[in-house]
């Protein structure tokens, strides 16, 4: 998407691979919303400590920087034995999967790349066999986002008002995102809309993110207190919903998002008012049973008890001069607290799921498997 | 209720006068939860700046801080010319009444007051009089908070997991609280429960003063982000609701309260949970005919946009050394934000409001009117 530096505003992938200098360049995402700086690994232990710090998330995103990782890695290797070449390209992979070890989908991404790798005969042709695949992927992975927004942009009018949560946008992505997609194409085509973006508590990805997001590219937007959404739909102030989700059961239709999600789509069904999950093929679990096989994470309770932000003047209280982000307590110093990062959103809370090949009921989602037999392996062997 | 301050617990009302310093005592709410520190007041103009400047909040606890501001000021005048007496009245009254406009309870409270006075015929008589009727009032706001803790400390029941949504506890009272009282009630009855905090953004009252106050009572307690709510209740881990009230309409039985309160209340019905809602006779507005035609206060965008917290160290994250509260601006330096301060949840979703005369549903408070008549004006004319 466009980004506006110094001035100048130029297209930047959350994700990119620059051959001529074998660096991967990333979007550096502990510095927004309040700096944008691309930050450029120069060899895959460095790329697979910015998986690990933090400088990408989202599974799309993350997906697309181990397959580039290890593009790097492999291209690093100058020697001439295949033996050794096959350790050092096993060394690399185990780096790059290791950096989120609870993320499946880089790994995937990963032995898709590995698996074409094998059509090579010298380490030449195998190298470019790699590289190849890798940019197909992500290739791949920007087209299902382009796909999705075509289909969802279709909800959207003059005129509406739509709330989402969490960030589930091309920063998450290498390119457009999920549930911000159908928002970029409907701007595209000249249509005006408000975004009400749930600040997303505990990490606020909602009002940093997603608002950032949307400033770049000029789409009017409100951030909201995630104890706002409620109310404004009960004034009629919302007119649709769309998240992102990290899995979706294609057994039975449940969603699995961000914490706050599932309170969005009880409170959008008690207004009559359409509730949308967008996602690409990766986010669909075709193997289990029920959303009950998927351990929700209890994530690390500082996480609630505070919050991350820029220090800045505001008259009442003392201002501090910091060129960085910091953490302030806000909670009672004594107290702790309960953290799940994830919730289950059932089937009849929502009303569509946005995926590449169209809009259809979370409980048709397994209709579509024989459809997308095509894609890469990966998609269909999401565990 | 007992804080325990350098290793020694003693009791504090959160709003005192001391009579022969003629001194307004209160506890300073804008050091809490990181430091517990008494103000005191030492003339009613300074009362007036600690209304204005939040060093006292909460509708009862203003309204108790004014009437002994009044007093305060009343006790300053040294001389002897009763017309004089009464212009100084006048000017105090206005004094206090114009440290927070949209308040009622500190007007109508002071009204009692200045009514009583009436029935002096000379300075010293007056003095007395207005003396005798503040501490009455006072004394009248807690036993309404104890009368709360019993009726509603009948529904809590050993293993019980309580929510409840900002801060209705005895730092917005005199003291007790209202949606607290039952739980310190039931906590003095040796019944074991835990409460689950809002955290109540975007001022966070849920995560600062409840949760201080349930640590000072060793009341077992877990602050959550306001999103985690519904995923707690969709796993049975909630057992009942009590929050508090602005204002009750009498007339529809809706529950004017702060913003989220509704999506609690609709997440408690989704799930079968009762949600109970704790009122003073202060918060009861006999006179509206809807919630409709109460104006909702749009409040500043800078609450939404960031926090107020206490920098400390987290790993990963530079920590800043600083003696006070800061704000940091947690969402993108170029959005804006919409910050509705309270929600209207309609009495279908309201098991029982718990007032000081019973437990009783929300469309029946009206048939309540006739037996407070008893009480002091001001509980029925509530504007």
């Amino acid at each position: 998407m466009k980004v506006k530096v110094n001035n100048k505003t130029k297209h930047y992938r959350t994700v990119s691979y620059d051959r001529r200098k074998n660096e991967v360049c990333l979007i550096d995402q502990k510095l927004l919303p309040f700096k944008f700086e691309i930050f450029h690994a120069k060899n895959y232990e460095e790329t697979a400590d910015a998986i690990k710090n933090m400088t990408v998330r989202g599974a799309p995103a993350i997906a697309a920087t181990a397959v580039f990782g290890l593009i790097q890695g492999i291209t690093d290797y100058r020697g001439s034995d295949i033996n050794e070449f096959s350790l050092h390209v096993e060394k690399v992979f185990k780096c790059l999967a290791s950096a989120r070890p609870t993320a499946v989908d880089p790994v995937n991404a990963m032995k898709i790349v590995l698996e074409r790798m094998k059509q090579g005969k010298t380490i030449k042709e195998m190298k470019n066999f790699a590289l190849a695949a890798a940019n197909e992927f992500v290739d791949l992975s920007v087209e299902q986002c382009a796909q999705i927004g075509k289909h969802g942009a279709k909800l959207i009018h003059n005129g509406m008002r739509i709330l989402t949560h969490c960030n589930a946008g091309w920063l998450a992505c290498v390119d457009i995102g999920t549930a911000t997609a159908p928002l970029y194409e409907a701007k595209s085509k000249g249509i005006n809309f408000t975004v009400f973006c749930d600040e997303t508590r505990p990490r606020l990805q909602g009002a940093s993110l997603t608002a950032w997001e949307l400033a770049q590219a000029k789409i009017p937007h409100f951030v909201i207190a995630d104890n706002a959404a409620g109310y404004l739909m009960s004034k009629g102030e919302i007119d649709m919903v769309i998240v992102g989700s990290d899995r979706v059961i294609a057994k039975t239709g449940e969603v699995i998002n961000k914490i706050g999600t599932y309170t969005k789509a009880v409170l959008a069904k008690q207004h009559g008012i359409p509730f949308y999950v967008a996602i690409p093929w990766s986010s669909i679990d075709w193997e289990r049973g029920s959303a009950l096989e998927v351990e929700i994470e209890e994530r690390d309770e500082s996480e609630v008890l505070g919050a991350w932000g820029m220090p800045v003047n505001v008259s009442g209280f003392s201002g501090i001069e910091s060129a960085d982000v910091i953490y302030v307590r806000t909670a009672n110093p004594t107290s702790h607290a309960k953290n799940p990062g994830f919730d289950i959103t059932p089937p009849e809370f929502v009303t569509g799921i946005i995926t590449p090949a169209g809009i259809i009921e979370p409980r048709k989602i397994q209709t579509l498997r024989g459809k997308i037999k095509a894609a890469p392996v990966s998609y269909i062997q999401n565990p």
